[in-house]
């Protein structure tokens, strides 16, 4: 069952072609249709496409003259943003055939930007962890991790050169480092989340799918408007702080000579790399963030937990039932823990540019009935920081292990240096 | 056109009266019923009633036998908050018979606490300044405030004990000083705004409009689990800084008095009021609030600026015209300011519990065009910090005037308390 790996889509790459007249936006479609025709089936990364749709976007979108910078950029969105124009089910058998009024703000920004939206991607149920039929392209017994699923599975795939994901645990990071991608985590805020299904407002944050760090920096920067891109000028070399965490011992002997290698390869680049040990305030943070969680859970989901209780998955039932018992005093304790924990973390990296340390415990498990621990990403998401998935590393059965670079709060850009630095000094090495 | 000021329902009273057999949850609703045929053809407040569905759920809540804190007790709902069985237009043409899959999280938790939602209350479009058919119940010729109009005005003619708002400048505070009732605006996020149209995401506020303050203390306490009933003992002595703001000269000469008098009743009651000036930086951040909301609202509203705007009106056309043009860097420069204040505000507040300021630039304007001005609430909304509007002055043509209690951020209950002390202090005045 293991595949042989796909060729990559660089929206980069294609932004570039398009330009230089080598490749039309409809032509960019006709790349992604015939990978979808190939894959499709067994990876099952889409809940809806609209293939004709999009090359008459794509054939609009070549009339332009003022080339936005995405221009016929075909784009999958994880099914919790709202689409004014595509069912919208959240993962659940609850919104089955649900069609929202309007876009979701990063949506609209998409498409402002020049993107096209190709299709809607399997999410699990309310980006919680009730699994849908998505299978990882590197080998299909295998989860392709989520909630964000089959955003990073069409990447993978070679289907599309940009998605979406989003999040809360670990949902954007860990689907990434599963698939073999480029995923990129802005800091909290950085783009918005309206028109998003909420799972708890204080951790949501909206991520990115493409094929390497220059990908994924290329694509907020265009829907942002931010001076985010990276693949103008080789990247400062970064000061890296090696954090192993206190659950070191849950990551797999892959995964912790995946960290070995690449602090070796960033070292042989030229970066520092400094061992740094956590604080215990941080360790409290880590164990606060599902008390968050859960708590606002409870409240964003009181709709579907008090009408249709009958129609979400298990999984999400158990997850509604533990976080009623999450009461206030608990929930407004772990927020003042991570609101010391904050500063302290800046504090910690002072001296340091990113820290560098797993994306998820090991590579993807086998199965798809459950998509992984999110243990290596909870800490990062209630701080905020901005997070790349780096792919380029696998383990003896060639599944792809992913080493996260995080940054410092609102330093988006410094975050991405430093992943494409890493990026490249892994490339090197092989 | 001069209205004898309506008998106001309390939901404290009804709530009291419910638990004592005194009246049916039903009852209640007969009286919010009769209210309603009194006025509403003037008044104008509802975009959608169901006064028989609320009955009937009324008399479903009579049978539980443990009693949720508000069982039976009617809410008008601002028309900017989704539910799954009433129509949600956001006040604007371009959501005509919008019917949402569910509802908003704020509406989850008054049903859980047992209220019944009544009907839609009117919003100027989007929660901005394009304005609905509401006229203030004291003088129809005059305001209620927007956007929260139809809300304000609802509980001011006694149509409902309770109504929800929203506050992304003055919405909430603003109304609830025009139209002579409490307004309660809690610290940002205490209440989720999930399933409220999102008009700027770090402003965007819950809030609700009852008879006084112990109601709308009441009130918010059911329906968030939190301690925050200030009815059940006296409240404690506040220390007060009266601040005047920079733009002082803005307020009317009755405002100005009505300021005069709260401090003299507030002392005369034993509280401390020291006159305080806000250092500049603060004046700073009430310029940066309006930044904020624009950059953020031309992402929140990017779909209908994109797709339906030829069906929205000129004001927020004109609003969304503006801000598409600031830039990311503006922006940024706001946020920076905006986190700066936050502990300057908190430093200035050492020594005080609240501030007393006003609610509004004077009583409410002439006229149902335009919806009053904000100025007084900006800077405040900016800082997440709860507010209160006491009602129970008024000028000399007999409209009211809300003073303003604003209390250090997370600290909602003493705001509550000071606000209580206030109005009691005013009571005991006239």
């Amino acid at each position: 069952m293991l595949s042989r790996p796909d060729r990559l889509l660089s929206c980069l790459d294609l932004a570039r072609r398009v330009e230089g007249g080598e490749i039309t936006p409809e032509g960019i479609v006709d790349l992604c249709a015939a990978a979808i025709a190939a894959r499709e089936d067994e990876v099952g990364a889409f809940t809806y496409l609209d293939i004709e749709g999009a090359k008459k976007r794509a054939r609009e979108e070549a009339k332009h003259l003022a080339a936005a910078p995405l221009r016929g950029m075909p784009v999958g969105l994880k099914d919790i943003y709202d689409t004014y124009d595509m069912p919208t089910e959240y993962g659940s058998a609850a919104y089955k055939g649900h069609r929202p009024a309007s876009d979701a703000a990063p949506v609209s920004m998409l498409r402002r930007a020049g993107g096209i939206i190709l299709g809607k991607t399997v999410t699990t149920e309310f980006a919680h962890q009730q699994t849908g039929k998505t299978r990882n392209p590197h080998n299909l017994e295998h989860t392709p991790g989520g909630s964000s699923s089959g955003s990073a599975a069409a990447v993978a795939a070679g289907m599309v050169p940009l998605a979406t994901g989003s999040q809360t645990a670990g949902s954007v990071i860990r689907p990434g480092a599963f698939c073999g991608v480029a995923a990129f985590k802005p800091s909290y805020k950085l783009i918005p989340t309206i028109g998003m299904k909420c799972y708890a407002w204080s951790l949501d944050t909206f991520g990115i799918y493409g094929a390497g760090v220059a990908d994924v920096a290329f694509a907020t920067a265009a829907m942002s408007g931010r001076d985010l891109r990276v693949d103008r000028a080789a990247p400062p070399t970064p000061r890296v702080a090696l954090v192993h965490t206190h659950i070191w011992a849950d990551a797999s002997a892959d995964m912790q000579n995946a960290i070995d290698v690449t602090a070796r390869a960033l070292r042989a680049a030229g970066a520092s790399v400094k061992e740094t040990t956590l604080p215990p305030l941080l360790e409290d943070a880590w164990r606060a963030h599902r008390t968050i969680m859960l708590y606002e859970a409870a409240r964003s989901y009181a709709f579907e937990y008090d009408h249709k209780r009958d129609l979400i998955g298990p999984k999400t039932r158990d997850m509604l039932d533990e976080a009623a018992k999450v009461g206030v005093e608990t929930y407004d304790d772990a927020r003042r823990i991570a609101k010391r924990a904050r500063p302290a973390l800046a504090d910690l990296m002072a001296d340091h540019d990113v820290i560098l340390t797993p994306s998820a415990p090991g590579a993807a498990p086998h199965g798809i009935g459950a998509t992984g621990v999110a243990s290596f990403n909870w800490l990062w998401t209630l701080m905020g920081a901005p997070c790349v998935n780096v792919p380029g590393l696998s383990d003896g059965a060639g599944m792809p292990l992913g080493v996260q670079i995080v940054g410092r709060f609102g330093r988006d850009r410094a975050a991405l240096e430093a992943a494409l630095f890493t990026e490249r000094a892994l490339a090197r090495r092989s």
